[in-house]
């Protein structure tokens, strides 16, 4: 089955699909909001002139859950206060949401979008007094952001978070990474090379696509996992996959798993820096870039630093759950059904151990592009 | 539960959800096509000198079928012939498949869109000798189209099929319709004029939502069960429902429903003459008439005309399953899940009687719209 198909198979579920739980998403968003309002702001003054009646606005990645439509209430908040701000009516909203097509889109049209809208009339009665529906029309578009996904020139605003990372296809190349399920300290050169050659491919590919079809003007908020160091095996972005490759050594050891099962197994994925993104946009030339940052975010579920008594107290559990619900269905597609509960057993004591000795975080890499030609 | 949510529960069982099976719809798609063709043209004709690069295209109560994409791909066929006629470039399709929330686009996005892509990729190779992908991006939007569902100015061809009949609601005042389901020749004047009354403000609200959202020039080709006589409760579009009628009739003398419940049932449909729709056209103002036809479609599933031998092997079988994919979710609903077995078995029973012994057709009006101011 298709890897990009697969990221997918736990959508009904009440997970996103990819590599994390709602909780997180919902986070990571909240944390780049500041660059999300200065890029609308951007792009709103650069239009005030010839300001568009309507606005049209895709989240790439937008799986199915909760906070699934939560981006975009943020979007439809910075811009409703902008308007007032500066006197301007509200345009037009035209909201695309985008995932693959195995996304459980049925959930987000008949349960999520109906409660967003009465939400966000709620919201508008309460600030304007007068019951006025915000004009605001949504689509779901499936397909993978890997291809052409709309008209050229037909998007002001492209937003998307922890999507990016997963590539397109498990890198060809990977055979010497034995022992090994991602890029890792004990990875061939040959094998970290492969990985970065599939993200410089499904990068710039992203990038054409997208550049097609932004206006010239529009702007684009992504956050995807990755790492600080240049060097790509570092722990900050390898470590969540080799706890998860310890549990399977383990069981290649006891026999449960054949160890040429797990040689073959490599997640689809690649963390890059901040320099090695950079870089992609620059050789690409369609875009400039406003701003490009480095965040973190703990693996706890607790917000606060680290603090072992609190980090125990959970025992690795959420975070397993939602690694579970990403990792899953390539383990199953993979090894078979059978060994998952074991995995995952296994994995999470790994976690819990880690996340009770040391503070565990993810990187995130933020940029804001502008496209300028 | 709101009828329009009703109307879509059967939505997944590969039917239709709306009053006719994909074999009906396939059917009238066909028959209708002369007149798109000359809307598409005329579209066309009228852009020549500043012609889009891309088409905005909304197929309006798509349902989920095999034949869910058939309007759409008689559409891009059009206009592939057109542009090699006069040698104009393809532009981008912009495709929107439009339906109550309820519906099951997961099927159309994951199923049905995939495989009607690769065909269109096959055809494209065939008649251009290289593998070229026609630029066609495709969206689900969820919602009534008694509402507005895209931005001002943003479509240029809408379609409908065998949707527009069903109303936002049953209409209020038919207390006096006792025995009947719909209108009906013993039906009250008042509970005649509810329905017209009804029919008016929702047909208005579908013309005011899409012209705000056409563009001006835009085209609008809608097809929709109808009738040819002046008299509302005229055979030709009132005896399928008055055959149900009689079915639950039957089970109410025999005690197996209670009168009171049979008398508070009503269809949410209207079946308009084209006169009437003609009228509604014209009060709105923003529509010029390009065509406006009757046509008819049998009942039975075979395209020969009456003949009772072959309609009697079918034994109203097609019918009365295409029937019970609208009608099903509506008296469950009302009636309870008991009862439907039974129903259908006597209804199929008047079905086949009918059809053995006349000619019984459907009537379609199709009415196809210039968007003038």
């Amino acid at each position: 089955m298709e890897v990009m198909q697969l990221l997918h198979m736990n959508g009904g579920m009440g997970e996103t699909s990819y590599a994390h739980n709602s909780f997180l998403r919902r986070k990571v968003i909240l944390m780049t909001k500041p660059i999300m309002e200065a890029a609308v702001t951007a792009l709103f003054s650069t239009a005030a002139t010839t300001f568009p009646t309507s606005l049209a606005i895709a989240d790439l990645g937008c799986s199915t859950g909760p906070n699934t439509l939560f981006a975009v209430s943020e979007i439809i908040s910075i811009m409703i206060n902008l308007c007032k701000a500066t006197k301007h009516e509200l345009p037009e909203f035209q909201v695309f949401l985008n995932d693959l097509p195995g996304n459980d889109f049925n959930t987000i049209f008949s349960s999520f979008l109906p409660r967003f809208q009465e939400k966000l009339s709620e919201q508008m009665k309460s600030q304007n007094g007068v019951s006025t529906t915000l004009p605001c029309f949504f689509s779901g578009v499936p397909g993978s952001f890997y291809g052409r996904l709309f008209p050229r020139e037909s998007l002001h605003l492209i937003h998307s978070s922890y999507s990016l990372m997963w590539l397109s296809q498990v890198p060809r190349g990977l055979e010497g990474n034995r022992g090994n399920i991602y890029m890792a300290r004990s990875s061939p050169p040959k094998v970290l090379r492969a990985y970065y050659e599939q993200f410089q491919r499904d990068f710039l590919t992203f990038l054409e696509c997208r550049g097609q079809e932004l206006v010239v003007g529009g702007r684009m908020v992504l956050t995807l996992l990755g790492r600080r160091s240049d060097d790509p095996s570092s722990k900050e972005c390898c470590y969540i996959w080799e706890l998860l490759a310890i549990a399977l050594n383990e069981m290649v050891s006891e026999g449960l798993i054949e160890e040429e099962k797990l040689d073959s197994f490599n997640i689809p994925q690649y963390t890059p820096s901040p320099k090695e993104v950079r870089r992609e946009v620059q050789k690409h030339g369609s875009f400039s870039i406003d701003c490009l940052e480095v965040s973190e975010v703990n693996w706890s579920v607790f917000d606060s630093d680290f603090d072992p008594n609190v980090v125990s107290e959970d025992g690795g559990y959420s975070m397993a759950r939602c690694m579970r619900a990403v990792a899953e269905p390539l383990l199953v597609d993979h090894f078979g059904e059978e060994i998952i509960d074991e995995v995952f057993k296994r994995y999470r004591a790994q976690l819990a151990d880690r996340m009770s000795k040391e503070k565990t975080a993810f990187v995130n890499v933020v940029i804001s592009l502008k496209k300028i030609a």
